[in-house]
């Protein structure tokens, strides 16, 4: 049985992950608004991750935060530059050159269950192989008017399935949808 | 006092409002799985607004379309370039070379109170200019892969509040947002 890749993302109302340069100070402002203990259902959906797979622009912004926030939780690093990796992460972070296909066949094989996929162009490059079973995508009331993307160009439609819809006080709507029929690469 | 700008539009997830040939054909299919008479609040947003303010483009497409779909409301295309407006609607389309502050001011000197903003390169000037008051999203789900964006470039961020979020059973998701801090031009 192949793995699920799920995303799990938010974006600015203007669809943007990030600044152009990378940044999420505005992700960060808006989170702390949010009520404590209110992780909007990530650390639910982390719980039921087995791995993580990102690129190296993500990797090396979540490098520069303070701490290591997935802390035993594998990772793989996709792209064709591999990352310099710090010695305290060897034992969970790996780099891999693998096409989306080949490592979700590979993690599948293993007898990985659930992946989540992070990062924009990673997941438009799951997304464009039809490799994308679910994105739960939190839109924050802000319009940056620049940044990096979550989506881009596709080789054709990706029809979505609304499983759920929720807004919180703070102005986030968070949208669960599940990957209907896959546009094919 | 100044008229209210409002936006009342749907996207796809991927934030396009049309194809890139300007077709919306995906939209009109979507808009077939709402049950007989759920227009998602359209007819009693229309009702409320004095005039509507769209590009060339936009007012183009609508052309295009069977029937006239604005009845007597007030039409005024925007745009450096005057389109061609057939002799039947003469009595109530006019065009015009105004900014959009201009445009504004003029109408709300004429008891205008509520403007309807339509059309992306009008929607993205108008907020630009700090115009726009407030905005339904009405997100289709559907990723496009390309097309005419909503949004564009701005000069500086913008905050919006969310007033209300509703989803339907077809999967739309709709979000109206009030603009709480304008970005100046």
């Amino acid at each position: 049985m192949r793995a699920r890749c799920s995303v799990f993302i938010a974006t600015s109302l203007d669809g943007f992950i990030a600044r152009e340069d990378g940044r999420i100070d505005w992700l960060e402002h808006y989170n702390g608004l949010l009520p404590a203990g209110e992780d909007c259902g990530y650390g639910t959906f982390m719980a039921a991750v087995d791995v993580l797979v990102m690129g190296r622009h993500t990797f090396e912004q979540v490098l520069s935060f303070d701490a290591w926030p997935y802390g035993d939780k594998p990772v793989i690093v996709l792209g064709s530059q591999p990352p310099a990796i710090p010695p305290a992460l060897a034992a969970t972070v790996s780099a891999s050159r693998e096409t989306p296909r080949e490592l979700v066949e590979r993690l599948s094989a293993a007898g990985m269950r659930r992946l989540y996929i992070d990062g924009g162009l990673t997941i438009q490059g799951f997304l464009r192989d039809g490799l994308i079973d679910e994105m739960t995508i939190t839109v924050i009331p802000l319009l940056l008017g620049a940044g990096r993307p979550l989506f881009g160009k596709l080789t054709g439609e990706i029809r979505l399935e609304l499983l759920s819809s929720r807004s919180y006080d703070c102005g986030f709507v968070q949208n669960h949808y599940r990957v209907s029929r896959t546009a094919t690469a």
